[in-house]
């Protein structure tokens, strides 16, 4: 069975995250949208035009007849299918609950640099978007590197890992924040890094992973850029 | 068995996605915070001083043994142990990935009134929420409320529901968004409400179940008001 991820092409966006756990996994996959017709077929389920479910935006997948929408979702989905999710229920259930701290984290990155509406662009928005930048390094950057940190610290013995003792799609994912946040906040995280220690940790343990390195240094990897959810804008990375 | 939900006092906020799903099932469940000592107990678990995993924010759940954060990870949850879920697979993901575009809304309906940060007061950012509530109610507002009237339309048949033929969570949620909506921008409201016909079916059809009915009625149904999520600023509406 080949998995069919949606989502826009050039950029690695909210797609990466599902991209993450597909090649880890060594998942049989393509990416739609970078084949041939593909942008056609994904506009075609987005404007209602395919049979079954509409999602409200890429990414989404379809796993045979099933289409899954929303990164979290497609991740818990997949996790129990690519043993990249805990076996036990309460496991499942915190693996969900930090995926879903991990969306909410990426909305405000995004938020950073859109403060007033996807529908603008940056140059529009500017002036509100150093305001939120300002508030963003200070006070959210923080809170959520150190809740995941004190996670992983609370969770790990020798491996690191998110929940339990085994590689899991959230431990996948806090890679890409980590990748992310060095690309578009270099200053900011230069200065924050020796705080989060695991997470630095848990970063470069994914990123040896042979599956993830040989991915990584592959066409099939998108640089980030000016497009997507990290955008490095130095006016809105620490002084 | 007694499900606990911890969430702050005072606000309908998130907590009240949960609250619906567990007032419609009749199930056996304590409001912690509104309890005594329950302040000091919800924080306990947050300052994670208290055995377990450590949420990021409430709204969290205890079933048991099992603690589970996030609304739409409750609700996934809950859905299927009170029967307010699909009961195919298929459904459930298409239920989870509707939340999750709820929860997306949701963020942004509060982002309106906090468009820099959550740490400030909105009268320190009020320049810039009166520029993202003109984006919020031209684009946003209409773009989800669009999105979820074409999915009740294609999925209903007579009695109204986001999928499947019986109630389920999502429905009890987009209730909330509405009555929320209402709340907070009732000029915006009155006017694209005819275009959303399915909405605000939907929306009388929960109002008028019997548990529903009883439960808004009741003192632990807590009024919208300026310290939550649908704040009305009559600034920020539709002039």
């Amino acid at each position: 069975m080949t998995y069919e991820l949606y989502y826009w092409d050039g950029i690695p966006g909210r797609g990466e995250f599902v991209r993450l756990a597909l090649e880890q996994a060594g998942a049989d996959y393509v990416d739609v949208v970078r084949e041939e017709g593909g942008m056609a077929r994904m506009m075609a389920v987005l404007k209602g035009r395919a049979n079954g479910f509409v999602p409200f935006a890429p990414p989404f997948l379809k796993d045979g007849d099933l289409l899954v929408s929303h990164v979290a979702n497609i991740l818990q989905h997949l996790g129990g299918k690519l043993s990249l999710a805990p076996k036990d229920e309460a496991g499942r259930l915190e693996a969900n609950g930090l995926q879903l701290s991990i969306t909410d984290f990426v909305a405000e990155i995004h938020d950073v640099h859109h403060p007033i509406g996807v529908s603008l662009y940056y140059e529009d928005q500017k002036d509100e978007a150093l305001r939120r930048a300002e508030d963003f390094r200070d006070e959210r950057l923080p809170k959520f590197l150190g809740y995941f940190e004190r996670q992983l610290r609370k969770n790990g013995k020798g491996e690191i890992h998110a929940v339990g003792d085994a590689l899991i799609y959230v431990d996948l994912s806090l890679f890409h924040v980590v990748e992310g946040l060095r690309y578009a906040f270099p200053r900011a995280m230069a200065t924050a890094e020796p705080d989060y220690p695991m997470m630095v940790a848990l970063h470069a343990q994914v990123k040896a992973l042979p599956r993830i390195e040989a991915y990584l240094s592959s066409g099939r990897r998108l640089a980030f850029n000016e497009g997507g959810i990290f955008r490095y804008y130095p006016e809105l990375d620490r002084a």
